[in-house]
């Protein structure tokens, strides 16, 4: 029987404490013994609710117990989550974790205290929610180097595009109906401005390379600017647009990027419809991977923390090494990267518009007065040059 | 520094070398110490090559030296590659392997001898090719009930059926072509009959169960007598066909079949296309998640046989449990399966097929003298025995 103890009884902590109840007899067969959670920490009460059997006010309860082997840190934020944590890690007790905040700024100094104390750090749920990601990078990939990461990584934003996209609406509108279904917060910048994805993007990609890639270094856009002529555009080219969160390794050097993207039908991801999130990794060995699945809702999120609890029940008094130093990874600015680009331009001028952007493909008869065009490869340098000498141009969507 | 010896310098092994030598780097900065391949056995020479320095001709000189921590098996077959196995593991190393017979038909056993001797038998090389699914199936999803697995396993006849669809082309046409390829073997059966995907799904459903699914319990339908006409309907309703290697745990019963199904885009596995493989997983707690990738190849192959390798190095002396017991799994008839089927009829009495098959979709306007409707939900059974009764018609593809 190993012990476990839930901090934070929010969405994803009552969600550990259902999925280790309800899949007792699984948990159990599986891993050869029980999984028990012995307390959860919040500061309410919940009358009725069975939890409060096992409800603590205090974690000194939890730190002072030495029956306990494995904390689930489902507060999120950072503290007194970080707090926490430090404190459980410094007394032998692992530590599963959905809180890509805490992990994404201080992962490298928790894993260290992690191997300090020969326990683990763990995170699956922090990225993907419901899907493996962090296990298959450490582990099953671990043999590649890797060359590439695209991520779906926020499912509000892949509802909207999807709405969008289906149903013809404007931004505005769909993202309004989205909060009235719970689907987006009601502050839902976090979301829509890139900056979940970009979180997520920063600790896949530091997983990837084994060195710490910095959020602040991460090019973020995220989907505000994206119009119904947008997808009016996309459809004509067989096309569809995403927000892709994006690492790139090219000639020693890497790149990072959140941004929406047009993509076409080719690849994997075009397909992740609704609320889902997809990954796909291309390696140089094993080629490209992909792995799909809810990157959010309670369960899957913390059936995810789950499958964490179990390795550690497996490896009790082992350190579960993940490869994360806490040297900077240098994200090379975006400007060196190179693609096509999808522009919707105010003049229709087409020897012009190929005078800048070369042999360009047109897309016209989507709105009277302009037109839009994918330019060749280009970095993103050039393109920039030549869009400021250009000038007529109504909005840009980078091209997967 | 950790040492291995290769058995078999065919494809998968000699990708085994290659991935190994290439990536030399990118897994001694992960795992912390270098890999090296000691031995590699083989009957035949390899002038020129620089394997020759490691060849061996003797299984006893690799079994015999303690140095050799693990073994990898690339053999394929059954025999000499089982006793090979069994010593290996009887000797405390551990073996990863690629070989699906052998791990469909002996899994259990050898997993036990691994666990006796405080070593590893791993496998995921043995299905998806490159497609992390098995440690995700042992790890991931540990704390999940399954409650179906439905895998695009062979990439010969996703190929074939890829481009009937997009080509239009008839079975044996497309056959022809790819065996010129080297997309399909000489002798085809094994893919195209569905036995290869048999042997997968086996593997996949013992170990989300734990006992051991039986091969020859599974119903197995190959794609040959799939035509075009049967992609035009398709087309008509919006969908494609796919050869699906599925079980399903429902009421408490196991249900196993391979078999052609007509598959709509709301399906992630619909837009799986050509050589690559995917499998999705529905699961109680965590929902659909899906893994998709190359299913075979040398390099993909081989890298989930090097992945297995880490992760034995990182686990020396212990044994990784892989819960799969040697007593059998049910699985029930298939008879009792419920689902929509696609009938092609040679009749197109709208009145007689409503009157046995009730309020049916119909398709018309593919080819004269025909017509094709899908059925209402009812179970195998009750299919067989209206379709018996009923008579008129030219074939019948399952739909998911």
């Amino acid at each position: 029987m190993t012990k476990v103890a839930v901090l934070g009884y929010g969405t994803v902590g009552s969600g550990v404490y259902e999925v280790i109840k309800k899949n007792r007899d699984v948990i159990s067969s599986k891993l050869g013994e029980e999984i028990e959670v012995k307390y959860v920490l919040d500061l309410r009460e919940f009358e009725g609710d069975p939890v409060q059997e096992v409800l603590v006010h205090d974690v000194d309860t939890i730190i002072s117990d030495p029956e306990v082997a494995i904390v689930c840190e489902t507060m999120g934020g950072e503290h007194p989550a970080y707090e926490f944590t430090k404190r459980a890690l410094e007394s032998g007790k692992s530590v599963c974790t959905s809180n890509k905040e805490l992990v994404e700024k201080h992962g490298p100094e928790l894993l260290q205290i992690a191997k300090a104390h020969n326990c683990s750090y763990l995170f699956e749920a922090s990225v993907g929610g419901g899907i493996p990601i962090i296990r298959p990078l450490r582990t099953s990939l671990a043999q590649e180097e890797i060359l590439s990461i695209t991520g779906i990584l926020n499912g509000t934003t892949n509802y909207i595009l999807t709405k969008m996209e289906t149903e013809g609406l404007a931004f505005a509108d769909v993202l309004a109906r989205a909060q009235e279904k719970g689907y987006a917060e009601k502050n839902p910048d976090a979301d829509v401005l890139g900056f979940d994805a970009c979180r997520k993007i920063a600790i896949l990609t530091s997983l990837a390379y084994g060195r710490k890639a910095d959020f602040a270094d991460i090019t973020t856009e995220g989907i505000t600017a994206i119009t119904d002529k947008d997808f009016a555009y996309a459809k004509k080219m067989g096309a569809t647009i995403k927000l892709f969160a994006k690492s790139v390794k090219k000639n020693g050097k890497y790149y990072a990027l959140v941004a929406p993207f047009v993509v076409f039908p080719e690849n994997p991801l075009y397909a992740v419809k609704g609320v889902f999130n997809a990954i796909l990794v291309n390696s140089n060995m094993g080629g490209e991977t992909m792995y799909y699945g809810k990157g959010a809702g309670k369960l899957a999120t913390a059936s995810a923390v789950v499958a964490d609890v179990l390795d550690c029940a497996r490896h009790k008094g082992k350190h579960l090494d993940i490869k994360w130093e806490d040297t900077k990874l240098e994200i090379s600015p975006i400007d060196g990267a190179v693609r096509k680009f999808f522009v919707r331009s105010s003049s229709t001028d087409e020897a012009r518009i190929k005078e800048f952007f070369g042999e360009v493909e047109m897309i016209s008869g989507v709105a009277d007065g302009e037109c839009g065009f994918v330019t060749e490869e280009m970095s993103e340098a050039e393109y920039k040059d030549k869009a400021a000498k250009y000038g007529d141009i109504l909005s840009m969507i980078r091209v997967d």
